[in-house]
């Protein structure tokens, strides 16, 4: 099996899930409960959060547990649009946003919120003037993807920040679901206010996340209840799933200290090999992340190909999973101006650490032999 | 050990630990994904929806998986709050709700909604004429606790849900947390539009739970994104989670059938032993869930109580688990007209199928022993 589809989703690595089955069994207490089972679970749900905090040099203060990616989105943004709604509704995004900021994006309109989609050029990254120019007086956020889930394009981050340091009313949100253990950044140099994290981009189990808010930052609460998460997000803590991706971050992070140019190396490769390929066109641009390499079969319908990969046990995707089964061109691919033709024929090749450049070869080799017999059965 | 906390939390059943396990390291897959991997993972988490439908009686489309029961109930609470706003935005509920429905109404009254808390009865009961005389031509909602989590009452669902079918327009949700696998009811026969319940309750795993809707129930989705669980609750799903949560309702729901009285005879034995204990008073009512043994022991602070029994591996709470640790006498027992005295020294055992009569007789003798020396250090 290859699988070239950790955008959409990781294998949890084996030490997780054993984690995950300790913790369930031997600290299955609530943390909210007086008794030592329950302190035992409290104890050690502080040490996965402070474990996590120490990764991301921020204070274990500022881990909020969450579901996962959508979650910490949808809390980050619609959180800060109806916390301080009285200082101004006026919100600017980008518009390759993943759908969970999308989405969150487009209630908060129905709202009565104004929200600015910046422009992305060719390479889908926003420019820092266009940004400069749609802030007003009554802006009170930025929120954008890192690293683009389909093409991998990379967001100016630390500009984006090192500009907003200005603009003190106005919060920062970065959707770091991609970028976390492939494209690192520093939360604090970038001056960033909330971070979205999810565990099972990285190895962690489905179901777990964090949203980093930095201390002094204040959200309304999207689920309300008990005193759980700093009063921003209630409900019994799920201790196992957090520990879990706690060890996830850890082992995750250090396979990237360890190669650092690993993923690079596996791009590289693969794309030198399909732009070898005549009627293949590479959509990543050359200075996106290296673990997403997004290419088009103009004319040939991405689901064909995808079917007959998985024939042959190798795993790719059409577009965001989240977007997979609406039957539209990629809205992401589109608005990057490259065309209905490329949006509508477009394949996403994501790695992981764990993956080879023997499985970029054999990927190759398949797609070959593949588009190959397409070609004929469409002459 | 003897655990009596089963309330705040359950130990996971080995079967539903292997299960998770086993999905998450075979079935890593996305379900969005168009890929073999992301079929298989899709027809898994089908299979565990129709599992949990076939359970409850009601169709695998109105089965919604959440994180857990804060998110079902702000989930029913807000989202038909939300959606139906046009038509009226009067509210009814209990004042015997847990933090998550009474937090999630705390925040809609900020919205401008109208919210009628229900007297109770010191039973813990709501009375339905009191209930008929609340409804109005702009109420949208009905929103109930079945099985209170600290007391065990249980409102009376059927005869709310036959009143409520005169009132086409106004929306019926139970939060079944508490009572599932342990108090039955009928969604259909109750005539419930939306029922809340939660993985880690009866065995499955934390950051699990499920948000029954029927169809033709329209909400506002909380978490938006991607068109996941009918578009009203975005995110990659927990799949292993999901099915592990249905191998455990499934078990559950089997040892209940097995041994229905079980749970009953724990609780008259217990009842009857601190019946018979001077300076003990029962709280629960006669007619309560049979999970669910409340009682205060006045003067005396519970927390010094649960310390001892900890010492002894007993463990007990004081309150709800999601509202322990804040230095208020218990909401539920104060509005339930049981006086401040015993709402500051209440103490809640819940059980479990696997709790024995060895277990309720242990931990009587240890309350005792522990009783007598506190009032010896107090006198």
């Amino acid at each position: 099996m290859i699988y070239f589809d950790n955008s959409a989703t990781t294998k949890p690595y084996k030490e997780v899930l054993e984690t995950y089955s300790k913790v369930s069994e031997v600290y299955f207490g609530n943390p909210s409960s007086l008794h030592t089972l329950g302190k035992e679970a409290e104890m050690l749900l502080d040490q996965g959060r402070d474990q996590i905090a120490k990764l991301l040099k921020v204070n274990k203060k500022e881990i909020i547990f969450t579901s996962g990616g959508t979650e910490g989105n949808n809390l980050a943004i619609k959180g800060t649009a109806l916390e301080h709604k009285n200082r101004g509704k006026h919100l600017i995004t980008t518009s390759v946003e993943h759908a969970s900021n999308y989405e969150a994006f487009a209630q908060l309109e129905k709202f009565g919120f104004e929200v600015t989609f910046l422009n992305v050029n060719e390479s889908g990254e926003i420019s820092i003037s266009e940004l400069k120019d749609a802030l007003r007086d009554d802006t009170i956020l930025v929120s954008m993807i890192h690293v683009n889930n389909e093409l991998g394009s990379i967001q100016p981050i630390k500009e984006v920040g090192e500009l907003l340091k200005d603009y003190p009313k106005v919060y920062f949100h970065v959707d770091h679901v991609q970028g976390m253990t492939k494209v690192p950044i520093s939360f604090k140099d970038c001056y960033i206010d909330l971070c979205t994290i999810s565990g099972h981009k990285f190895h962690g189990p489905k179901g777990t996340g964090v949203l980093y808010v930095r201390q002094g930052v204040k959200l309304f609460s999207l689920l309300t209840g008990g005193v759980q998460e700093n009063n921003l997000r209630a409900g019994t803590e799920n201790i196992p799933g957090n520990v879990a991706m706690a060890k996830a971050l850890r082992l995750s992070m250090g396979k990237f200290v360890d190669n650092k140019n690993h993923l690079n190396e596996l791009r590289n490769r693969l794309v030198n090999s399909l732009r070898e390929i005549d009627g293949i066109v590479v959509n990543s641009p050359d200075n996106g992340a290296p673990h997403i390499v997004n290419f088009s079969l103009p004319g040939i319908k991405p689901e064909v190909v995808i079917q007959a990969l998985g024939e042959r046990k190798i795993y790719v995707s059409t577009k965001s999973a989240c977007s997979s089964k609406l039957n539209e061109p990629s809205r992401i691919l589109m608005v990057t101006g490259l065309g209905q033709e490329r949006a509508e024929s477009a394949i996403r090749a994501s790695f992981a650490f764990e993956n080879t450049k023997e499985e970029v070869d054999e990927f190759v080799n398949a797609l070959k032999i593949i588009f190959l017999q397409l070609k004929e059965v469409m002459r």
